[in-house]
């Protein structure tokens, strides 16, 4: 078996206003569509960050790929950091850092979903088999400006439990997640409370204020929601500021800001900065690099949750493969995907019902490609103009005044 | 595709009288060779410890593997573990503790066998693709009685010599490992020193007293080999000892014997107790299990090796296979192979040619079983009345007097 074509297209989606601390998503995000093409006439999918870094990554990685065996991934693995050199330092969730590990997944994914459509299997029997047929996901809930949806404004406690509402009676949701750092912080701890009196103590709550507070609001905070979330999420940056914080509650701290990459663990392991690792197999290097990571976790007590990027259904499809394969991924995912109303599968989106997703039957990812939504939605990229996501541009629209909170709210 | 038949037939094969600390090697040692029938006409093979202790075992898992579809790896793994327990203590080399993780990596390795066959594809790449076709071993070095062999008496550093120079010339082998815990450790010293002397500078030499020493002989003969040996494994037993010795040397300490289990791990990396690890995918509970140790030891610093019992070519196709996929593993591997004479595969024994073992071209492990070889060697199983390994009682049959050295010599 033989790769014959890598083709990586860019593509824009609608993307509503939402707010985080790093300032307000753009009307579109950015993703990359990958396809392997194979001399066995069956193609493989995958989906990563968008907008120009991963398309000159991609241009640059062709001849490593193509002629190649995509069975033959642990080589490519090492051929693309040996070539770029390997960046542990870099936190790769936004495309202006698509380094190795990201440009591999995205190939890995699309791989061994040729592999399982070539063999009629699922991709995450090729990962050693689901160990869960039914992913759990969290409701993401968002801050966020009135736009063109129909969920208007939301940036009160009130508003977000209306949101939260809307969120569980849609999807059916059992946990629920609250990107934080975009109001004061103890307002954004009094959403939690009105989101636990709403709900009830059964529903488990997050909330992500993605590193924008201070050590003494996180103290703070973490002495005030103890006993309410499941964990808080980066509330401060970097590995000592986290270790610090956690030192002084016991709140469980998780994180995809600090330990964002296998050279990252040792450190948070040696310090405890974190009790909770959201792995994601966009960033950390691929669906095979994620059960690695899920066994490293296990090892070194360290639980194991999922972040999620805006995403279509081709990266949700594979994050559904990881979890089901990944026995130590035992949290509610996060995914973004509800606030996408575009897609590129046949048959439109995948369905999120009693808050969990079914590791789809079909081989591979168990997804088609819509051709004709993929020109659609890459039309729109060429005109939209975008090359990279940048939401503090985005909030300066707004409020040229506006800056970032890191650690210091 | 779902397993129709599980067979484990026990076999006894023929050892010649090798010493380590625990004792003398009795003239037969004691496998299981692991047949994995399929629905699609297929059977997968695999090999593992022998004796009584996994036959009971494999005869208690049938359940959850017949009618199983041989992808379906971590959710037979997991309900092994449910079924019997974790065993993270279990040092599990001997069949005295076949446990949970040995029991699975036996079945592992035959499903993965029997989807190379189904789908015509190696096992390392159902792995994620080979990173090296040929798999460096080095040669393995026994102080040892006269016996039923052409080897002779191998009781002083001198004889060692001859017996290097003749494992050397047969087989090309460019690394040289002996196992100690058998003369005096001054004696044991000497022999590595005229090893040196013997095949110069450019061939590594490894020393394993398996921990029959005390701290302080450790120390002084980790002062003695420094900048001798490539690296020193288990001088002394445990987690702590281990460690107290690394603190004084910068001489590498490696080990099969204080971390076997990933439960091992944490400690051993919070006290610095080892700088190597040896993987054994019989022990650690399987291929997958060793790829993900290979990335753990990656990231936490710690180098990979792997360890050897007396085994035959399913085995050794196994651990081809598992070393071509795990790009951690970067020393040459150990294996007793060539003190067997006999073997259970087509073709008889696998080459070692320069040292190495090419991976097999093969579907699967790429190699078949003899039938005719099995039901002989199940035969003298039957015939020698051997249920378990025990070089102690082997010994005292010579020396009733004999004990073995922990920690005291």
């Amino acid at each position: 078996m033989r790769i014959t074509g890598l083709r990586a297209t860019p593509i824009a989606i609608a993307d509503p206003p939402l707010r985080s601390a790093f300032g307000l998503h753009a009307p579109f995000a950015l993703r990359t569509i990958v396809e392997v093409d194979t001399d066995e006439g069956v193609t493989g999918l995958g989906e990563t960050y968008g907008g120009e870094a991963p398309q000159r990554a991609f241009a640059a990685v062709r001849p490593l790929v193509i002629g190649r065996d995509p069975y033959d991934l642990t080589p490519l693995r090492l051929a693309i950091a040996s070539r770029n050199g390997e960046r542990p330092d870099g936190w790769a969730w936004e495309a202006r850092t698509f380094g190795p590990p990201q440009l591999f997944s995205a190939i890995e994914v699309a791989c061994l979903d040729a592999i399982g459509k070539a063999t009629g299997r699922r991709v995450c029997d090729l990962l050693g088999g689901a160990v869960r047929e039914k992913i759990d996901f969290a409701a993401y809930l968002f801050f966020k400006h009135a736009g063109d949806d129909a969920w208007g404004e939301v940036m009160s406690p009130d508003a977000m439990v209306g949101e939260a509402r809307t969120m569980v009676s849609r999807y059916g949701y059992r946990s629920l997640k609250l990107k934080g750092g975009v109001l004061d912080p103890d307002r954004e701890a009094e959403a939690i409370l009105c989101l636990r009196d709403a709900f009830g103590s059964d529903v488990p709550l997050r909330l992500d204020p993605n590193a924008a507070w201070s050590h003494q609001t996180a103290e703070r905070i973490a002495r005030r929601l103890r006993g309410t979330l499941e964990y808080l999420e980066d509330p401060v940056p970097g590995i000592d500021g986290m270790s610090a914080v956690a030192a002084g509650t016991d709140l469980p701290l998780a994180t995809n800001m600090c330990v964002t990459a296998f050279a990252h663990l040792p450190e948070a392991v040696a310090k405890r900065a974190v009790a909770v690792v959201l792995a994601d197999h966009h960033m950390w290097g691929g669906m095979r690099a994620t059960a690695e990571l899920g066994r490293l976790c296990g090892t070194f007590g360290l639980g194991l949750s999922m972040h999620s990027n805006s995403h279509l259904g081709i990266s949700l499809a594979a994050m559904v493969h990881v979890a089901a394969a990944v026995p130590e991924l035992t949290y509610a995912c996060d995914t973004h995907y509800p606030w996408q109303t575009e897609d590129v599968i046949v048959g439109g989106k995948l369905p999120i019902r009693d808050g969990s997703v079914a590791v789809p039957r079909g081989p591979g990812l168990g997804v088609e490609l819509d051709r004709d939504a993929l020109a659609a939605l890459h039309e729109r990229y060429a005109r939209a103009g975008m090359t990279v996501r940048d939401d503090a541009a985005e909030m300066r629209k707004i409020d040229p005044a506006w800056r970032p909170h890191v650690g210091d709210w």
